[in-house]
């Protein structure tokens, strides 16, 4: 490991180390092990039958940073600038059987002899770890003490790096060409379902893999409840579609959300749609470094009243983070923080919502996702 | 909850409550609460940053099932007989800051107080419940002792009750109109993933709605690797192609394999698919109760030398589960067990398999999957 080139996430984990007295971390969350060893564990298949855990991160500052990963998982490129040593552990045999648990504790068992981390303050990630490797690590080392860090850890994520930035970039850009799809294509009488296998299947063959994706993709009344997955719904003439598409690229996510008319709008939705429209660019204009979450948030409310959910979010790589554009939250936005803004009107038979994902700069603010919010299409 | 109405694995967990003389089980996999209480946490998004956990599940047997669950999830319904009461915690919020992990222990918490539950030997699945939650217990009754019985849970899965084989039987219809894609559409030109996609969006539009889904889908050269994901190769004239589908409908899954010519094929291929086409034959053939795994697995080795991996597996809410097909497995079959069996021949430049799922009968079996394994088609 060289520190001198180490990404500022790196160098920034010592301020948790120094608050909490720590010698060491031991990550265990799929989000924390990408964030600082750029592996990305897949999840969109599901817990893995042949692994305890997506892998464990162990760092000891300045020292070492241990990933410790099932022997039949692939590794993506780690993050520049660190050097991380890989130690698989045995998972999928048909010989004999599985072990992969014990496998699992034998090989973190053996890194933290290595490490020396006998009589040693570790920080954990207590929601994350499971009890297995706690009471392993109690029982080998009973000397050693646990520590969680989850919530430092949470802040520390709001400021991205630049390889941070381009990872999310990469994540709007699938946006965009997903959004673009629902402006390209007749609208009336496809499914939602079909509406949205065209979404994805533009955004999977521009990554040139399969993309885990969350997405609402609901039309008509549903559009009202402000989200839902695709069903068989036939999307009917006049029908609002509501389209948050969320995509997680190579373990970072990307945001958007648009929301057009099949066919022509009534002057009603027209009206709507200029409203959350007017919102949305006030809440961006208003970010820059300096200003609080709360009156991003309160910007936008003034202008549209009962706003049911956050009016934005941090994002990387979870697709809700800090800081939260919420009405409590006092947080000051800094440069290369990266925000969702999301306002939304609800009526009872349709809904409209609007977002953008943007990064705070040295003197405000650039939009990451490049897609026009356009309401009334030709279809 | 009646008990007369139980379904049969409620009524088995009293084997493993005497064996390790417990009060209750505190189930917190994913697959352990499909299995028990019917809920599906749906993971192809990946964790939540709003729960968590997926839920917990408190069995008391003969008394309650509580089911511990974010109040931002919906239900999906209930095993039959069975009557789990759903105890909803505090999840998202845009009001005040997120605190679901404080909301969750505090129900369990509250949930084990009201079974009186605090010097108990309580049944725990030690790779899946996080540190947080058995420290919580431990705190707050130091007296009740957590005993792991994932091993124990493990072997109670290999039967399936009634409403868990109509379960897989959908998820293997949705198997078999995945494949039949294979037969209908001119191959060569496509890539891999606009092959996926058609393949996806037929069996999403015949469960009307998203749908998990782990798929080996390559063509040419990756054939002889067994698997991967679909890519942006364009399938030439003369590739094979691997289609291992296998989808998670409504919490369990299905699965499925075959392999197809683009274009004729040569008669070394054509001599290597009948090779494995007649091993799977031999191996359904052999599969009745009485058999023990290892047996299956020998016969279909004893046709094929050097196949690379198992020659099948348990299957249900996990894709992998016991019995495994493997030349160690002294499991002998019985009724109501689902395996799938899966040959395959990997040569230097191609690599066939095929699969079918079974379910175990009183006198033998009965293939699940419906699809016929087509070699050479026209397109």
């Amino acid at each position: 490991m060289k520190p001198s080139n180490l990404p500022s996430r790196i160098e920034r984990l010592k301020t948790i180390q120094e608050a909490s007295d720590l010698d060491a971390f031991l990550f265990t969350s799929a989000s924390s092990i990408k964030w600082l060893s750029g592996y990305f564990y897949n999840f969109e298949t599901g817990p893995s039958p042949f692994q305890l855990l997506p892998a464990a991160l162990l760092i000891v500052p300045e020292k070492t940073m241990t990933l410790i990963i099932a022997d039949n998982e692939s590794l993506t490129t780690p993050i520049k600038g660190s050097e991380v040593s890989i130690v698989p552990y045995a998972s999928y045999v048909f010989e004999k059987p599985l072990d992969h648990t014990h496998q699992f504790l034998s090989k973190l068992d053996e890194v933290l002899q290595e490490n020396d981390l006998r009589q040693s303050r570790i920080g954990i990630e207590q929601c994350t770890i499971p009890h297995v490797v706690t009471g392993s690590i109690r029982i080998n080392y009973p000397k050693n003490e646990l520590v969680d860090i989850s919530s430092q850890v949470t802040n520390l994520k709001m400021i991205k790096d630049p390889d941070e930035i381009e990872f999310i970039r990469a994540a709007c850009n699938l946006c965009d060409i997903g959004q673009a799809v629902l402006l390209e294509h007749p609208l009336v009488g496809m499914t939602e379902l079909e509406l949205f296998t065209l979404v994805r299947s533009e955004m999977e063959a521009s990554a040139g893999m399969r993309v885990p994706m969350m997405a609402d993709m609901v039309s008509g009344q549903r559009t009202s409840t402000g989200g839902g997955n695709p069903t068989n719904k036939v999307i009917q003439k006049g029908d609002l579609i509501l389209s948050d598409i969320t995509p997680c690229l190579n373990g970072y996510w990307g945001d958007s959300c648009n929301t057009v008319a099949a066919g022509k709008a009534t002057s009603q939705q027209l009206k709507t749609f200029t409203s959350v429209e007017k919102t949305l660019e006030m809440g961006i204009k208003a970010i820059r470094p300096g200003a609080r979450a709360k009156e991003i948030d309160s910007i936008m409310r003034k202008n549209i009243s009962g706003i049911p959910h956050h009016g934005g979010h941090g994002i990387g790589t979870m697709y809700h983070e800090e800081p939260r554009i919420v009405p409590y939250n006092d947080t000051i936005l800094l440069p290369n923080m990266v925000i969702a803004i999301e306002p939304g009107i609800y009526e009872k038979d349709y809904g409209i919502r609007l977002e953008h994902l943007i990064v705070v700069t040295e003197t405000g603010c650039d939009v990451l996702t490049k897609f026009q919010h356009c309401f009334e299409i030709n279809n």
